[in-house]
């Protein structure tokens, strides 16, 4: 397990994990040369594979049944490859693994399915509205066959939302049968939008989501997509802060680190790192004051060690701060900054103690989020886009392609979005961080 | 899923999976203080904690029920930490991660339970014979503080067994209660040895295996540390392979990968990479001949792109080869070596077809297997060994900790090992490889 | 040449250059054994040897003579090794390679001459105070022999000055004869006050500066250590800005690099990245308004080419900006902060102008301090270590070593202190900016 | 001084260092709008300026003032931009930066001189023999603006001459007035002919040589681009190989390094990395038997300290191996493998000495060659590269680029070409690594 997760949630009914469908498959899937292997089935994935939503259980006790769809190439498929166009949109913030997404997706469609054309959409969701006047690119070979190992996408991104009839009946004018939207939760209720415009237009078009959120925290996705590389990163990052801190008397070094609403980076990054003393993320309230308050344990820490390390996440402390009542284009509210916030706090604390102190602030934010993606996301992108493609040409739609349990799974999108994953603070992922750094025993 | 994996082989009844246990456990948690969190179980794991072997199954049929003891940190323990010595080995050849399993292990067992020392025993299973006069270290803050980003071990390393009695007799002497093995199946095997002994004996002592396969071939473990780490080298070497064949007429990048039963890390950095062209693995017999033989689709691939590059696990091939009927210290047969035994046999074939050819060949073992752990394997290794470190503190033994559908588990040392775990051809894995190299198109 | 550089200043007399010397030389160097060749002179270093101040000259006309004391080892020493005690001492900001150069001194001083001790002074000149009670450690092989590939440094560091008798004094209790200060300008400074002590006091103390400024602004120091490894790290840093500018409308990666004085790495990592748009540096007035100004350069990149990356040095605009009056601990003034500033002054132009634009400004100041030295500079401390250990057992005092024209050299304190080398605005490397960026053409 | 190097070999008169024209520079540079200054001269450079071969002279002599034409921008060219077509030839084997100097040459002419075409000749001096069939690309923006981070070469390579008539006769078809030739000393020399050949049959082609030689070993040539990269790639492999030495008892790592004539890479690597205790280069013959010989100090290092770790470069031990009388492509002959050889030589020597010993070989010589440039190498090729473009629209012919004391000169190429620069025992650089291992002690 890279990095574990938790589903704080209601759970969904096996009724709400049912995937919309635009019809009958009336074709042979043109995979079956690859993968028939000369048996029943071949490597092909029926229909009604399931694959469990959980899978601890109590001795003793009856292991759940819920189930997602499992994804997978189709025997039979919806769309005939000669006629199907795709189109591809990457929204929001960058994320490692774009460009890889971007790139399975092309060469899966076009090398396996053999469809006619690819489409790229231009900077999001704004490339859907024609007023915009940023027509879509058709993507060939040289346009992605060396990207993978790059940061960013090609195709360019922006935040917020386009008015979905307009997106439908500009994808129809392009002939575009299929669309993957490359996004986070707004993205993918936004996706969820054009799908439901298509089918009241009864436009036999399939959306199909790839969820990107570096946070990690879209629900029923185990692990998306950039996160490790994100992890790792900041692990590389607080590393550095650690060399700063050892080096000066009262060394403190103070990381900030993505997570708006679920500490996974924070949490993970402080695992695989060794050497973070105190981690504070957004799931939990931030105690400053008193006796077991951060500012009086960290002055204990320099007293027996001379240094220290903090990881917050940028959604820790909002409990203690103003809210700025700002939103951005996403819609997101603006979050008030805990980086200096909590620098001041630290630093007029300790010369109130007349303690010395040499404070360090890392935000390395747009360093981290334009990195390219790490071997374990790519391998996770190249899975994504292909189980997508293979969702799309079977005529799925409404639905995001998830990594759950090691398996690759089908999501309708309302269940999916709306409300983040976060870390659950009994699970395994942050007893680890609390093993590590020993945080609350100071 | 970073990795994907199959068991090809017959299915274990649940009995087979219950884990040995020294006795009661009549001793508090030291963790309560940390994990206990104001609720009833608190962060600890439940003893009949299970979590199912298999996930997928068909709609309309009965989902398995088969399961494994779920690792994690138990409210009583068997050990009184005061008065337990542990003791760490490392064995065969080396792996990303090995340090910092190391780390981890000091860390749970020092600073959490607070046991009385921990021991690292020299160079493998010869430093528990005492005849090789090579007494174990103990271990301090300072020896382990720094190690996790550095590659080898700390401990050196050996292969080969030693006598289960007289390892028992000389842990004995140094009042050491529980041992953790970290190695690949013929440590496994060594470790099970240990415990019967130490079971025939009447001696209270706590064996606990830390799987450690390079190639990711332990059955039962979804992912072993250091697997991702290598595949990550791997994809940097192949992308070198690459640049070399593109640079000149008819290039052919050769890169032999770490993979003696199972081809996991050929696979999988085939599949991050996007660059490979023909993917070989120890489970498939290598056809070379004829018109669907590697050697005349190479020809045909150089012919329509110029340059190609080929991947092959140091396992595949076998088929066609002479073996040297030898064995390593391990015990493990010697393979004849397919690296220069295929190139000669690209070169000649492509020399009798009069097409010029320029074939770079790479052997990269050393260089993958003396890297540190990268971030993913550093997230698995500090969980890997504080779940080891708990299973031992409870007093269970002749058992391994894996990660299993992204939980961790205990599973029975008999169980796991003997032989290895190997792709399914009708994987998700390979589908993914054929889907990537189109291989079987050319 | 890796990073061209350039001397503003007013050229010193060739007695100016003249090293002091602490006396004659009575003892044979231990090293004589390595380096004698079987020939005269063998490898060592004449005393009479020079190194050209100025290489180019026009033809017709004479070549100039100034010259420097060339380094390296000499035959005969002036210390006794065996009663010979070191001291080391690393102040101001942290800069890659500090760790390095402690090593190579360590090994220089105890394999190859055989002193008595090398002695770490903690935490900068406040560990040369006995009140501040920071003994210094005794360094032994375990202590330096894996820390050259870590950033930071293992002794500590502070910024500010102590009294020359008290650390004069302090080293004399020790038994230390030597002592290599490692820092910038206002450690060398520190260092040459401390040498003037003991000769006031006709105390035998060999004081000699290896400087470290990873702004490379020392003069008579072509390239300093560090440097490279910093211009690397921002180079990195440069590509995610340019990631993050391409991957939006109207994109503007802003990054702030080190040079408070001097542009160096603003300029080398420019040439570096080749991805700078614009490059601003403290030598030149920054000129942000009209129609050559930078704001109005970057309306037309923009309108042209839809994104923009600009790297701004951290004194350049100086020329605008309300000076800050304050100074830090070294005595430095604080400069007002130029990446948010400029940053504002961007966002309101545009604004005005109805330009939509999207500003990503990246800080990686720590970032880059704290990384450990790359390769080219491991090559540059190795050498600088050795040939200060060599000039300190040649009893030369009051000098820094330094790399000239691929030489190593002595050059004396005073000649090197007191106002920083800085770029000439007709040198060959703000050419290749010019040339790269094309920064004057828009 | 990152790489320091020495000349063994005869002294040119001032005489031979004097560089062909093709005649009176009737243009005025277009480099004049940015590089002016408003200021005599400006930042051209003019004709006459010189740069001292020899800069260390002994005190009371008179310093050498032999001297090179110093490259840079002339204020009035040769060639008319706009009639003027720039050839680029990449030939021999890859070398880190072979792209960042296409891409170089390309921006320069392109859109600082304006010139009409730049013509990208594939695969090497093959791609100027018509009968091969293989056009040049003509070269755009998209093809060059983002290779610069990539190893190999986008042109291709190959190994070998052609015709100068045949060379010249199509050059002149393809409307090219400049060829750059990028590579070793045979691509040099093959230059030099193609120069000989136009000023025979007095046709105006500009021909610049641009040194490739990751061996850094063509003199005159103080550092050649590339080399610190692979020096840099070693360092990593070096570090790798001490982790398995270290890790078993008794290790020895192994690693040949590139090196044919002139041991550049393996001594700066060795003394980059720290961890070598045996250097071998081709400069010095190599001692194995006796108490003095390799064997037995390897021996007496391991009793002492366990492990070791040799570098070998590949035309070390030469001596003492049979010659293979074969001869490449290039006309280079072939050395026997001192690799295998020589763990050959090691096993059986300790096998007679009942030590036991664990060597791990390592050959990198393909991963080195095809890493992408480093930071230190992306500065040199951007300098090279645009000085080499100034130099052919200049008009001068039959010269290289070349660095040299830290200034960019030009250096007529029958002086550079013909036999190697190597390693002086006595140099500096050969002093450190003695330093450092100790080699000589054991």
């Amino acid at each position: 397990m890279s990095a574990p997760c938790d589903e704080g949630d209601a759970i969904p009914s096996q009724d709400e994990l049912r995937i919309t469908s635009l019809g009958p498959c009336q074709f042979e899937s043109p995979l079956a040369r690859t993968l028939k292997l000369g048996e029943e089935g071949g490597a092909f994935t029926l229909d009604r594979s399931r694959v469990l939503y959980q899978i601890e259980f109590q001795e003793g006790e009856e292991p759940p049944r819920l189930a997602f769809e499992r994804a997978g190439p189709r025997e039979r498929i919806f769309f005939n490859p000669k006629d199907t166009r795709a189109a591809i949109v990457t929204c929001g913030g960058l994320c490692p693994g774009l460009n890889d997404v971007i790139r399975s997706l092309y060469y899966e469609l076009k090398s396996n399915y053999g469809i006619a054309e690819v489409l790229g959409i231009l900077y999001g969701y704004s490339g859907l509205n024609p007023a915009k006047g940023r027509p879509p690119l058709v993507l060939a070979d040289g346009d992605v066959a060396e990207i993978h190992h790059e940061g960013g996408t090609i195709l360019g991104t922006s935040r917020g939302p386009q008015e979905p009839p307009i997106m439908v009946e500009y994808l129809r004018e392009l002939g575009a049968n299929v669309l993957f939207c490359v996004g986070g939760d707004g993205t993918l209720r936004g996706a969820h939008a054009i799908a439901e415009e298509a089918i009241k237009r009864k436009v036999p078009l399939s959306i199909v989501g790839i969820p990107k959120t570096i946070d990690n925290d879209v629900r029923f996705c185990f692990r998306s997509f950039g996160f490790l590389s994100a992890v790792s990163e900041a692990d590389l990052v607080i590393d550095r802060a650690h060399v700063e801190a050892k080096s000066v008397e009262n060394g403190v070094g103070l990381v900030k680190l993505m997570g708006r609403e679920a500490g996974y980076i924070a949490a993970s990054a402080t695992i695989a790192s060794g050497h973070v003393n105190f981690c504070l993320i957004p799931e939990l309230p931030l105690v400053l004051d008193g006796h077991d308050g951060l500012l009086a344990k960290l002055k204990r820490r320099l007293a027996a060690r001379g240094h220290a390390v903090i990881v917050v996440a940028e959604g820790a402390g909002q409990n203690l701060m103003e809210p700025t009542g700002a939103t951005d284009a996403s819609g997101n509210r603006k979050l008030p900054d805990v980086g200096p916030w909590l620098k001041e706090k630290i630093t007029s604390y300790l010369a109130e103690q007349r303690v010395a102190v040499n404070v360090r602030y890392i935000d390395p934010s747009y360093h981290i989020r334009s990195t390219a993606a790490n071997t374990a996301d790519a391998l996770l992108c190249e899975q994504l886009a292909r189980n997508a493609a293979h969702a799309a040409m079977a005529g799925k739609t409404d639905l995001l392609v998830s990594n759950w349990n090691n398996q690759f799974v089908h999501v309708p999108l309302t269940v999916a979005t709306g409300h983040p994953k976060r870390i659950n603070p009994r699970s395994d992922l942050w007893s680890a961080v609390l093993a590590l750094t020993g945080q609350d025993r100071w």
